[in-house]
């Protein structure tokens, strides 16, 4: 026996009892081996003749052949050598050449747990060195954006200079205005160096060691990719919608004012196709910060975990608030510079011009642009991420036996990325929508209004959505800051609750956000001819910040395993699948009544609180209704600031659990990353209650910032839509018909591409069997671009239906009309369309989202030992009901409460289509 | 060895070679035999210390104690004994002496299938006797209802004379009334004859075998039990409301004509009242005659089956064709008697009194009546079949591995009583509820309409829905007679495809409807103000026809598994039922938009079809846009009573086959009702789809009723609703929801009283030990009346909320428009809730018969031996879906057609709440 030889036996030997001997069997413990058995073995790169040899027995699991023929005699042979010597090695793996490739870190040993323990008693009291499992070169290609590389090449001096400049021109044009844009100026600039800080905070943060560094790159990697095809592919059909709407615009008819005021068709299709492009452009900075941010942080809030729970929360929370406040401060100032710009360019309120008042409607466009692309973004994140979800777990968890985030399941990084695009980009870009169409609309109503009661100085009641954002970054700031690294011993134990930490944070934002949302509406809403108005709408303003607290309550009473609802639905689960499926979905049917009756109240309330607040038209009669509504919706999104740093903390914690996991970091550190993970799920969830509350209460706003739009172009009154004429019942039905096939489709579309990754980690299985035993690496790039391109192909279908429809249908009704004599028949078919789809959104994403949220979290209660645990019948019907649940809450659930807003602004662009 | 002991002995070896030794391990086999070794051993009464050890066996299973442990020392000393003797029998069973009471039947041997010899094979050749596996007294309480018993003790001249005297009454009032009423009667009363004279036929069939006779006389009990209690519960509350709508009609206002013509308040209550309760009355009697007549025809189908597969058919054809004529003629009848009797007693076109066209506004009380009825009929009967099928799946097919109509399943008669209480009645009950609300809504345009036209004579209008369901009846007997018992071998492979044989009726009846309807249109609506106004209203009948066509082929389309979407559903079950059930939900969600559009297309074509029809009222301008839509809703209606003869039918075929299954026919019987069988589900399937349609149809017309008498009541015109009001736009908001609320209410009931079921089937296996081998009797009654009682509690929880919610909201929003000083604002925020809820209704409607038939579908594609088969993972994921299926098709998706319609109703009836 040559050294060499030898070198090769003991090798064998020392691979052997793991996967054979101690296997029970030989077979499945080689393909498949059982995750008790698991430990970190690996043989260093230098064996080439055991390598050779056991590639070669795996290369014959390619044959149909069964799975005994797979072993060659040779094989056998070695196995039955080492049972004949019982060879017992104890802690010899620490003697042996350790490859500078393979582990190149100081060996993180893990924290023997109970389970630990048991295996180490199972194996004779063998103990055996555990090393970490991951690949070298994860990284499949760097990339940094066009637009980074650009500035980089600048000089620094002069991209000052130009910054400068910039920001000159802005407070001029700003301060011609009016003061109220100055400040909101100021506070959004602030912000932006606040989240600057933050940023700076937490790239100054250590990675950690450079596996953590290795996997956070894959995902980096993989998420910008992602990103840049992406948003390619929305460019491109922003840039074609644009086209559209230039089109439709030079072709239209003016409104008597733009006539009046000499603002032509060309100067108004130029307007509203560059508010169109600039706010799809912000939507999309606003979601690639977000996601910007959250490939970064993730491995910082891994390193962190390893000292400090508090730590780790703070770096998450901390980065989470950057994205935050860039999102807001993006959609206010990018607001407030068109309306500036607007102002001064077509020199509103001077005589003969536009009046200031009918100014917020040349908006219109920036929040069709930001909707647009929130629309597809969350469209495609939405898929990506499931898609990637359901496809890891099919084959990794149920086909192959092995744990979540395991890095041998080639899909495993598509997961990880999934978190960033789906949740950190698409919410983002979904929270900037939700603002711009809320701020826009309420600025519509505001100015609609105050006309109406003929106010002097109009500017308060239209910039007042504004300011209250502005107050927004403040007080989220603040709130952001007041989680601080304090009281940490470090272990787990001694932290308090992480949730509970948020939560203070969230009670300081509300707090002040009563006050500074009182302070406004006294500063901004105070007119002499109702000198108590303002008091009315602050009280609107607290309706609002109500309701979204009770939705987050309402939210968590369906979803958290504390309560009634999940148990009972955990309960059913031990009766088989069929049974929580159905236990699922009623609880998911039945949790859209309380929400109901909550948006029910809020808006009668706050639109009597409107009515009573001592406005009063021409006329006399009482005009304020509207605009109380939009009061409490404001309110409502008072803190939305703090509610997305809270959503953002999710997916980051979610990654850093996953890198944690993927990395093999000691127990304890794993420990603290799944606390912040189980944190960031109720946070998600609740967020996406609040999501939808706003979402109600913008759409009916955009709804009748609509009415006023189709009355102003058309030249006639339009304040009813009678549902009892046959056409516009007929838009009514085709709209909530709109909206079970666009969720039939977005859950269809993850379903088929989830597919396409099953199939694919599946070949990877079959033509790389080394990956099993970690002497192959899986090829994660294949499987990213895999579900980057059939996302992105999946994402048309129902983003199509959704844009296209509305417009179908107002123009055949406007034909229709023209035909039989009704000239406004296109505008009503459409506002009826809008308002049963709007109606139907709101309740099936209530119900999507809730029933997804409850499934998670009754598989969630199951782990924790109860009904059987892990492993049981009832968990295993509990998986089920997870995997029906995924497309629901991530995919069809959000991309719903998006759509709804994208079909009142799409509607509020498109009207001249319907007229 | 005493001789006793010896039999002892030898009858543990009959036993031990099935349960033991050829089970392979001890514990399972005895607990929970695998099907494939199933044999029909049993083990004689007279046996007692082996009864006595295997019972204290069983019984020591309730302990918490492992499984192994069941077995005592001296059960495992039998087996060892066996084992080493190993003792061969050949044909013994045959030998050992037959119990009287366990056998009373000349015994019909099985043909054994292919499975039956692999199994014998199995055995090493051994072939045991099969014996009948029925027991005795399986009828628990025999029950006639008491108008029966009343009717048999009166002399039958007697009888005769009344009868006799009630039509000579009926005809001369009809003869004071108008010629067509004498006409309706005249069909009505010939079809009933028709109908007796079908009864008389199906009951002259032979019952076959006393075991199936014993099996049918179960269900027969069971199934009228269950009437009698739930038909005892809706009565109570079908009083108790009637003293409500009494009591509010009491304080209301009434309308000017009714003050002129002198119909007082107390008139007008006592109208609405008798009305509503003879609508109840008219509602039961039509589900108690479905019912009775699917009891008495499923032993005959059987036994019919047994000789050939087309008398078979024919048999369950005029079974259902029965109850068909009875329903549609009692809904016809009732109608013309209300009609006629009030346009006596009021003297209505005599000068100073009611004017015609406002007489249907009376009627309103019986549709309403008819739809409460429908409604609970509906809910209970469609909780009852669901939770006794998948009780009893849960613990039989799945627990316990035995068949499907195993008797030994407890819940197995339940299961069947399931499908006479929960189809046939409720069905009956369903459509006989929309014809009447469809003609009582048809009357009332037709009425309006005459009256704007300043028709002369305007009863042709009025009349025109009872004359085309009369013609319904005569077509509909035709195409039920045109099935008849000719070229027929008697072999099921020289039958023609049972589905073609129903088309071919259907077609007669369509072609039949076309002429018919023509004729009608021409004779009841030709006016001389517009010649050829018939002739627009005769193309919207055909435009109707055409919808209820295409809405049965997209039915099929979707649930049939000849079409792309089943296939593609039962091939994502191969990836677990998570994904199956992801994929039923989007093809349930997707399946919703072609009969939106095609219903879409319909009401706008039948629309503008009235309204060319040059039919103007005073001011000239069009009126005849809405008639134009109720004819096009009674064109649809035109073929009911065929359409409802093919839906009866498919339980009648599925009771048989249980009946065939149970008392142990051979192969080939079982495969002719197989047959049946499977068309009966597709029948069934396409009857939802035609109901939907016919309920989005005519909720249309009655919210257009609705606001005719809203009109008429509040003194003002009402002939708008707009959403745009935020009050209405809340009622959209809670109507749509009061769908959702209602559905999850609907699907939680069947899965908790399935669990009750569960319960209880669990606890009479560990009782009554002897059950699976058939020594001790189930007790199916103690099944049945636990489903019985647990569906009527949960059938009020939903019910009430149907009732209730609407007439809250109504006063709720009254009041507050009282204090805001809007007067109508009830009114309208009740309509917007009527109109989202339709709309959502419908929408879901769609969404849960369509996902329902489609998983139930997949799952028989899978049976036929596609992808795996029978017992493969793909079918249980497949058999998870139809589980998840069962409560959507059966009980929320019928009981929502229902509530549609009853939502209109009861606002129409409870308007004066809203004023």
């Amino acid at each position: 026996m040559s050294w060499s030889e030898l070198i090769i036996f003991l090798h064998v030997v020392d691979y052997l009892p793991n996967r054979v001997v101690y296997g029970g069997s030989v077979s499945p413990a080689l393909t498949n081996p059982p995750a008790k058995r698991q430990k970190d073995i690996e043989i260093p790169p230098w064996t080439p003749p055991l390598n050779q040899l056991l590639s070669l027995t795996h290369r014959q699991s390619e044959n149909p052949s069964p799975p005994e023929s797979r072993f060659t005699p040779s094989f056998l042979i070695y196995s039955a050598i080492v049972t004949k010597f019982k060879i017992q090695r104890q802690g010899s793996g620490g003697d042996l050449p350790q490859s500078g490739e393979f582990n190149p870190f100081p060996v993180a040993r893990r924290v023997n747990s109970f389970q630990a323990v048991a295996m180490d008693d199972d194996m004779e009291g063998g103990i055996y060195q555990e090393r970490t499992r991951t690949f070298p070169n994860m990284r499949s290609k760097p990339y940094s954006p066009l637009i980074f590389r650009l500035l980089m090449r600048i000089n620094t001096r002069v991209l000052l200079v130009l910054l400068l400049c910039g920001l000159g021109a802005l407070f001029y044009i700003g301060a011609s205005t009016s003061p109220i844009i100055v400040f909101v100026y100021s506070v959004c600039i602030i912000s932006f160096l606040v989240s600057i800080y933050l940023t700076k905070w937490v790239l100054s943060k250590d990675e950690g060691p450079p596996e953590m560094v290795q996997i956070s790159e894959a995902i980096r990697d993989g998420a910008e990719g992602f990103f840049r095809t992406q948003y390619g592919t929305i460019s491109k059909m922003a840039i074609l919608l644009g086209l559209v709407i230039l089109s439709i615009y030079m072709f239209r008819s003016t409104t008597p004012q733009q006539e009046s005021s000499g603002l032509g068709r060309s100067t108004s299709a130029y307007i509203t196709v560059a508010s169109f492009l600039l706010g799809a452009l912000c939507s999309g900075i606003a979601g690639y910060v977000g996601m910007w941010v959250s490939v970064r942080a993730n491995v910082r809030v891994s390193s962190a975990a390893r000292r400090s729970a508090r730590e780790a929360l703070q770096i998450a929370v901390r980065a989470g608030g950057f994205s935050a406040l860039v999102v807001v401060g993006m959609a206010v100032i990018g607001i407030a510079v068109l309306y500036a710009t607007f102002y001064v360019w077509l020199e509103v309120d001077s005589p003969g011009a536009m009046k200031v008042s009918d100014l917020p409607l040349l908006l219109v466009g920036y929040g069709f642009g930001a909707s647009f692309v929130a629309l597809f973004a969350q469209l495609g994140g939405g898929i990506y991420t499931k898609a990637a979800d359901v496809g890891a777990d099919l084959v990794g968890k149920v086909e192959q036996g092995i744990p979540e985030d395991d890095p041998r399941n080639p899909a495993v990084i598509a997961d990880l990325v999934g978190d960033n695009v789906g949740d950190c980009a698409a919410r983002g870009a979904d929270l900037f929508e939700s603002i711009a169409a809320e701020i826009i609309s309420a600025m519509i109503l505001g100015g609609t209004m105050a006309q109406r009661c003929k106010i002097e100085d109009p500017s308060g009641f239209i910039l007042f959505p504004l300011v209250v954002h502005s107050f927004d970054l403040v007080i989220s700031s603040v709130g952001i800051f007041s989680i601080r690294n304090t009281r940490d011993s470090g272990i787990i134990g001694a932290m308090e609750d992480p949730m509970k930490i948020l939560q203070k944070g969230y009670s300081v934002t509300i707090v002040l956000a009563v006050l500074t949302f009182g302070l406004s509406t006294r500063w901004m809403l105070y007119t002499e001819q109702a000198p108590s108005a303002w008091l009315n709408f602050a009280l609107c303003g607290l309706v609002g910040i109500m309701t979204a607290y009770t939705f987050v309550w309402i939210t968590k009473y369906y979803t958290d395993y504390k309560h009634e609802p999940v148990r009972t639905l955990a309960l059913s689960s031990s009766t088989g699948h069929g049974t929580n499926i159905i236990a699922g979905v009623s609880l998911g049917l039945e949790s859209t009544a309380l929400p109901v009756l909550v948006i029910s109240v809020s808006i009668i309330s706050a639109f009597w609180l409107g009515q009573t607040s001592g406005l009063v038209d021409e006329s006399g009669s009482p005009t304020g209704g509207l605009f109380g509504t939009a009061v409490a919706t404001m309110g409502m999104l008072s803190t939305a600031a703090y509610v997305l740093t809270m959503d953002m903390f999710g997916p980051i914690a979610d990654n850093a659990g996953g890198i944690v996991e993927m990395s093999q970091q000691p127990e304890s550190v794993r420990e603290i990353t799944d606390v912040l993970d189980a944190v960031g799920n109720t946070t998600k969830a609740t967020t996406k209650g609040f999501a939808i509350g706003s979402a109600a209460l913008a759409s009916f706003l955009l709804f009748s910032a609509y009415m006023d739009e189709v009355a102003t172009f058309a030249h006639v009154a339009f304040n009813q839509v009678d549902i009892a004429i046959p056409e516009v019942f007929i838009g009514g039905l085709l709209g909530s018909m709109l909206i079970f096939l666009f969720s039939a489709w977005a859950c269809a579309a993850v379903g088929r591409s989830a597919q396409e990754v099953v199939n694919e980690v599946r070949r990877q299985f079959i033509e790389r069997p080394g990956i099993m035993d970690y002497k192959e690496k899986p090829d994660y790039g294949r499987c990213v671009s895999i579900v980057a391109s059939a996302s992105l192909r999946e994402m048309i279908k129902p983003g199509a239906l959704a844009i296209i429809s509305p417009i179908v249908v107002g123009f055949l009704f406007r034909v229709l009309g023209y035909y039989t004599g009704h000239p406004l028949l296109g505008a009503k078919v459409v506002a009826a369309m809008l308002m049963f789809a709007t109606v139907s959104g709101i309740l099936m994403a209530l119900f999507l989202n809730t029933a997804g949220g409850a499934w998670d979290n009754a598989k969630k209660y199951i782990e924790t030992g109860a009904l059987g645990g892990k492993g049981s019948e009832c968990h295993k019907a509990a998986v089920t009901g997870d995997t029906v649940g995924d497309p629901f809450k991530d995919t069809a659930g959000p991309s719903l409460h998006v759509l709804i807003k994208m079909l009142a602004t799409i509607t509020l662009v498109m009207a001249p289509v319907f007229l």
